[in-house]
């Protein structure tokens, strides 16, 4: 499927303002995705992820794979249809990521990876060709080409063997997607903090007929210089008419800088995981709202935040919910904190536009990390 | 706050029809209340429980009480601030429930209740002065006067003492109300299954100005003739221009069982408690939407039920979410349970309307107990 992306302006710095077209409509560029890993984004409906300003979200093949499995996605008519989202596009990863962070991998070999489930111990065997099938069945509007994604760090033969591989796994995905005039694909680049890695890498995924391209492995990375330097040496090779993806990216501050380096899209639970643990994001930081000095604060989380939670609810109300472990406060921290991100990228697109996003990155930058320099 | 109630119609069965005011408008009983313990209805907003039917919640005196503590509930401008629902009448208990069942009395005297907070084990005292004050700080709009909870069974003597010294309590408590103008307040009648001591307890709590009368101690019977003894043998000595409130019953069979005694209120946390085990509420008795049975089933849990969950979701995405235990289906259910029996009242008062709740009654109980019926 066409997603007729095109790279409205280009900033001095190199950010892309953007748009491509789904079936749900037009959408906007940079954009971030909230996940719905287990097809829901965390305690809350597609109604208040749409209010949030989500417009399109990322569901998780490994996690839907094993439960419920596609067969019952698919006999729903579609992961639209089973979790009644309705009003933007889902995009699905290929499964590699979970299998490689969660399930334990016995053995990587040419034909994919055998592993045993998370969940049950289950041996199972995840192929290029499987991982396509399951993301076809599961109808999402984009699909991700099945990677390799290496733990930081790990010797350049193991990255060379790998993304060497990976492209071969690329190619195997991209044969095997029955339903391309639906669903969009994308090809992921790896290669680790090598430079020479992930220009191959990008290089020849780049030479494949796909959509739209990923870079993966970042978010695994230890500090921002190795991980924004992963992004240019992956960006620098990538054709400028194509949506670039970064996975599993969501800190405001990366996604400034990610944009900055040319990215159009990022997904991330950091949202939804930091509200399960009672964190909210605010520009002046991330604030933990189970704090004692919150317990009588008639504030909202941020004063002139437009989301529902800030709109209805006190610091001091949040607070109590938290601490009587009363699941609606994490409900409500999670629509502020994909509010914030979702605003952070309308801020980043209205910066572009004006040309003045370097900027706008120091003054965000220096407020977002106030607190944390003064506790030092 | 006179609540201005009115029986509007009496059936030949001895159901009421009747409505009463608050600053919120006017409404319909009889009617069912959700229980919002932490002063939040488990997993709803307060748009969710308008749109599924309630009218009016309940909150609990004891768990405000030790937390957040009735001081920050009061900061916030009382709990329909504190908690935002702006959209109907707030009841609250009046903790003795709570102290009895959860907290181990330590020792009842005349003064009040010593026990130890099931949170952290400290020595608290409440009194009927101390809860009508904690009340009157929550700002809700119906109190309740401080009564014993007996267990059950208890011998006639244990019974004939505490009904004494709740009368003796109810007093108190009515002399503590400060904000009688603007919190109604109830009584409430206990006396296990001995009938004089139901009628001594209803005669002698009528004596007393309340704007309603509660029937309490019922849940904790065994069975229902038992039960149904409970109410009979206290509705028949209370005055029937106040409204009579049953306290802590929200079975279905119940509920119509309590209507046709002559009960206009009730309060139960049973749609939101089976909700968190996955039971669905139909008229065709309890579903555990766990069942394997349901993993490719893509209706609804109620076909013609005019909920949002109904709406919008199948039983095979809901059983997908329990499984996964994923909080989005514990609060789907929530809402369908909770709109299941405003419904249900809606049906009670469309047939005290007609006259013919007798036989809504043995309709409703064939089909709600007939799966029951073929697992025997």
């Amino acid at each position: 499927m066409d997603l007729k992306f095109k790279v409205i302006k280009e900033s001095s710095c190199g950010a892309r303002l953007g748009e491509f077209e789904t079936k749900w409509g037009h959408h906007k560029t940079p954009m971030f995705m909230p996940v719905g890993t287990q097809a829901t984004v965390k305690t809350l409906s597609p109604e208040e992820l749409k209010a949030a300003g989500a417009d399109i979200i990322l569901s998780n093949t490994y996690h839907l794979w094993l439960r419920p499995g596609e067969d019952v996605v698919e006999n729903a008519g579609g992961l639209h249809n089973f979790m009644n989202y309705k009003t933007g596009p889902i995009l699905t990863d290929c499964g590699g990521f979970q299998v490689f962070s969660l399930a334990k991998p016995k053995d990587i070999s040419e034909e994919g990876v055998k592993f045993k489930s998370h969940l049950d111990g289950k041996n199972l065997l995840l192929t290029p060709e499987k991982s396509i099938e399951i993301q076809n069945k599961l109808g999402s509007d984009i699909i991700m080409s099945f990677d390799e994604c290496p733990p930081y760090p790990v010797t350049h033969e193991y990255m060379k063997n790998s993304v060497e591989r990976t492209v071969r796994w690329a190619k195997r995905s991209l044969a095997a997607n029955k339903k391309r005039d639906t669903q969009a694909q994308f090809g992921i680049v790896q290669g680790g903090e090598f430079a020479d890695l992930r220009k191959f890498s990008a290089i020849e995924t780049a030479k494949l007929d796909f959509d739209g391209y990923s870079v993966g492995g970042v978010s695994v990375g230890e500090d921002s210089e190795t991980k924004l330097k992963m992004i240019e040496y992956a960006t620098a090779y990538l054709p400028k008419d194509k949506i670039r993806y970064l996975m599993g990216v969501g800190e405001p501050m990366d996604l400034i800088d990610g944009v900055i380096r040319g990215i159009d899209i990022f997904d991330c639970v950091l949202p939804t995981r930091l509200a399960r643990h009672g964190n909210a994001l605010t520009r002046d930081g991330r604030t933990n709202l189970k704090n004692a000095r919150f317990i009588k604060d008639l504030d909202p989380i941020e004063k002139d935040c437009d989301c529902y939670t800030c709109k209805n609810f006190t610091k001091s109300y949040i607070r109590h919910l938290l601490v009587s472990e009363e699941s609606f406060g994490q409900r409500l921290i999670s629509i502020h904190n994909i509010r914030f991100l979702t605003k952070l990228m309308e801020d980043i697109r209205e910066h572009i536009e004006k040309d003045d996003l370097l900027e706008f990155r120091e003054e965000f930058k220096e407020r977002y990390l106030k607190n944390r320099e003064m506790k030092k």
